[in-house]
């Protein structure tokens, strides 16, 4: 089976093996990004849904001329610049290969007709869009949070796996730390 | 017609008038709330997606002991422990109104069914959810800019309205900046 097939199964409990070679016939966009190459940049509109099958992703943004990490993709996530995405508008959001990738992708319009062809489905988009609001208010507290220690320890219990795909560097600016402050906090 | 039916018919664009009329009648939880009343407290579980009709409220999180605010609602607005709501376990937000309020509410297990019984509406938890993601992630740029006169510009932009609901002081929580900076901010 393949690595999406297998994360839409653990993603939707209720969906049947019809409906997974059928969403899996959809998302028919096959795409290599080789290292530090961008897939969408600043001012461009992506409507896309991608799932990761390989390689990592940093998704950017800049305020005030610095490089600001809004989150990272790894393999057997999705990766989808959301502004672009909902409101179908260029977005400011970057996104960029930290390691060779290869992605497979469903068109908008593609994701939109199978949805609502299969209402069954459309459990999909509310599921990722439930995920996607409780780890942006996570983010917004972590954001308000002054102490690096509980920031590290609420990345660490939340997304452990990103300790193990992205290099130090990347994780401290998101966590905005130092990296020494990271390594430090790692060794505990 | 009442503020819901119409908050409905705006936010919605394909929903019929017979539609309408069967959700106002799911929302049927109503109820008073006294300036500094706690509508849900930290620790508790509360389930409900609420509609105000009446007053404004503060949506706060503890961390290391100070207060931060996340957000805010006001007439015409939903309101929702998005933590509670989704995971349907207890969250440590707590909503407390800053003025006298009249709200109302459905329960998640009515707002579920009437969903599924009604996939055309499902629109209407889907343009939520998406709503609220791109709002989350402009809090989180605001949260990442070091600029006040950006972040003040950036809400202004967004959400004009909390400038006529809310006190200054609140405001100026939400931004992380002074009441004395928001003031000045203000009259430019």
């Amino acid at each position: 089976m393949s690595a999406l097939k297998n994360f839409l199964e653990n993603f939707i409990p209720s969906i049947t093996s019809d409906e997974i070679e059928e969403l899996d016939t959809y998302w028919n966009i096959r795409r290599k990004i080789k290292r530090h190459e961008w897939l969408t940049a600043p001012g461009k509109k992506d409507t896309h849904l991608y799932f990761i099958e390989e390689g990592t992703f940093k998704i950017c943004y800049e305020i005030e001329g610095e490089e600001v990490i809004l989150g990272f993709g790894y393999p057997d996530t999705l990766l989808v610049d959301f502004p672009s995405f909902i409101s179908e508008t260029p977005s400011e959001f970057y996104i960029q290969a930290l390691k060779a990738a290869k992605i497979v992708g469903i068109k908008k319009s593609d994701f939109n007709s199978f949805i609502k062809s299969q209402p069954s489905l459309s459990d999909f988009w509310r599921l990722t869009l439930e995920r996607a609001t409780l780890e942006l208010i996570e983010r917004e507290i972590d954001l308000l949070t002054p102490s690096p220690q509980v920031r590290f320890d609420r990345l660490m219990k939340r997304s452990p796996n990103v300790f193990q795909h992205i290099p130090n560097r990347h994780i401290a600016s998101y966590l905005r730390m130092t990296p020494e402050t990271l390594s430090r906090l790692k060794k505990h």
